[in-house]
């Protein structure tokens, strides 16, 4: 059976990258390596908008994330979250677990931060240390507009971090003309990798508060990080260097296409996956949605956990069912990374067939055919 | 040039897994990657000897020994380290980083831990709450033997912490019987694979010491990786998929070769490469030396840097020079994971090759000849 992955990550990974991954093994201490490891640090560089290197850590996302607070923030530091879904809701756990007094600003799940919102925490808590958000919530699919928080939170000694594990290579990202403080991202998204490598950007400011920060750290201080990069060109423990030589392959493939092209194909899989579930009558969940992926509302009565069970088990095409309590109620259809126009009739066409199944009355085909008419028309 | 690769990790990795980790991703919250985890975390908890599970963690070997560090030990606790070299070090580094008070046992390069400076220390600090040791010093090449110094901290409250990265794979381990209390290792070792993951297992003691631990820990908290494993077979945090994929096809290969051949095996490299550098006149730097990396002493005057570089760059032949302040006067030759009998020729032939340029005057072949009849005789 023919499988599709259409889930918010991971994703699906070009053949041509899954076979550079499996290169044959060279040692990470010499001029070889280092020429692919700056060759695709400047490549992340490109992709975050920044003059600033981005360092490349063995670990997941959340890695990238710990590293963000653990080099900044001390205990008792203030920290202002912004928690609209799970991966907000992480920055605030991770916040805790180092010592920070967290201010969260609860954001009803598919609404977005708004600069209001921004601005009056911002007063409240003058001497936040960092204020946390997330570029793309990938539970709710909501977009945060980074910009206009960065224009606020840049005028003011807080930092801010920013979770870009769902947006960094689906869209432009302008860490340094935004004014982001620290960037992260994850291997599995719009870098059409697998799972295994987070990716952090720092801005010039924010080194003071690093060297400062008296948060215990060793495997994810990004002091020896700067170092060994700007002394060596290397890495300071041994890196994943097999997905390194497939995010080598990743770049060149996203270069082929136009970094702009990938973010108008993006744009434009999101527009087609929002047209063809309004067409069938549903809900998206997010009311500023991302495009990364399309969160949805479930007919009542449809438990999404078995649907999307369903869909994997017997027609090979997974997507994803919710998170947290909106578990069972909502379905999430992932359009980020190695996507195609084409892909995401099949897609569409899955959670038609899967509606039917389970009971709601649709006209069937209206979502496929909406979806074709943005993506061909 | 076809590469060889003799560097103590990362090692050659077999066509076989390489293309395992080419296998499309799989979305990791599913049936099909829970029977992967089990069947992988079965395969390690055989490499480890122990009935308890082993954590998978996205990370190279050093978060692995985070992990240990930060799961069992508060800022104030006492630490005992034996510090023989580098991954001593990094044991001494990781406690004083979290605040402990480090005895560290001096250790000349190239000599191994004894069961007498054991029960020195356990005495002079009867109340340390780690004692952290290096089954297989990678940097000398020395050998630690864990299961006597085992025999004395199951005695006391203090819990034995090993770095079992160069050792998991090549020697028979048994982490249950002996009386250890954490042991990790890495991937690219003896497991045969890529860097990028990294394994731990834990005592049944050793949870009431991660319980009581105070150190602030999210990513590397092994009470969310018990937790999911157990009740989901998942992790907690995305996992690093296509390393995990190819896991399975290298245990695949182990269990094929069999294990005591694999241990049999590692041990008889390691007695060529050793019988080789005796033949031509060379001092080994180990008194005890490991199975998985000869160390040497290069004759006077040879700069193993650049000795080294010519093997890589001109012949496509890779070993390891010295580490610290070693790092010119010592070569090292990797030989763990994918190498086979066949490849010792080819590691000891380059090195005789390369010191002959470099000007050592010796019976050209002696090596080779010696290493032959160790081999095949």
């Amino acid at each position: 059976m023919k499988k599709y992955l259409f889930t918010p990550g991971p994703t699906m990974v070009p053949a041509e990258v899954l076979l550079a991954e499996a290169t044959p093994m060279i040692h990470h201490r010499t001029p070889q390596f280092s020429r692919i490891l700056r060759e695709v640090t400047d490549g992340m560089k490109e992709l975050f908008g920044t003059a600033q290197d981005v360092y490349i850590i063995a670990g997941s996302g959340t890695a990238a994330m710990e590293a963000a607070v653990v080099n900044t923030c001390s205990a008792g530091d203030k920290a202002i979250c912004a928690v609209g879904g799970k991966f907000g809701e992480r920055w605030a756990e991770l916040c805790e677990t180092y010592g920070c007094k967290v201010k969260t600003i609860d954001i009803e799940w598919g609404k977005s931060l708004t600069v209001r919102q921004t601005e009056a925490a911002l007063k409240e808590v003058p001497d936040a240390r960092v204020f946390c958000v997330t570029h793309s919530e990938t539970s709710t699919g909501a977009y945060t507009d980074v910009a206009a928080i960065a224009a606020l939170t840049r005028k003011t000694n807080t930092l801010l971090l920013v979770d870009g594990i769902t947006s960094v290579g689906i869209y432009p990202i302008r860490m340094d003309a935004w004014g982001v403080d620290i960037m992260v991202t994850g291997s599995q998204k719009g870098c059409m990798l697998p799972p295994g490598l987070a990716f952090l950007a720092v801005s010039p400011r924010t080194w003071q508060a690093v060297d400062a920060c008296r948060t215990p750290r060793y495997y994810l201080d990004i002091r020896p990080m700067r170092k060994e990069l700007e002394e060596k060109t290397t890495t300071p423990f041994t890196p994943a260097i097999s997905l390194i030589q497939a995010l080598h392959c990743a770049q060149r493939m996203l270069r082929e296409e136009g970094l702009d092209n990938v973010f108008a194909r993006h744009a434009r899989l999101a527009e087609a996956a929002r047209a063809a579930m309004t067409a069938i009558g549903l809900k998206l969940v997010a009311e500023h949605p991302v495009n990364g992926v399309t969160a949805v509302w479930a007919p009542e009565g449809i438990n999404t956990g078995k649907m999307t069970k369903k869909m994997r088990d017997e027609w090979g095409v997974t997507i994803a069912a919710g998170q947290g309590d909106a578990k069972n109620r909502m379905f999430r259809i992932g359009h980020m990374g190695y996507v195609s126009a084409e892909d995401m009739l099949v897609a569409v066409s899955s959670v038609e067939r899967a509606l039917k199944e389970f009971g709601y009355e649709f006209e069937f085909g209206a979502g496929v055919a909406a979806a074709h008419r943005v993506l061909f028309g």
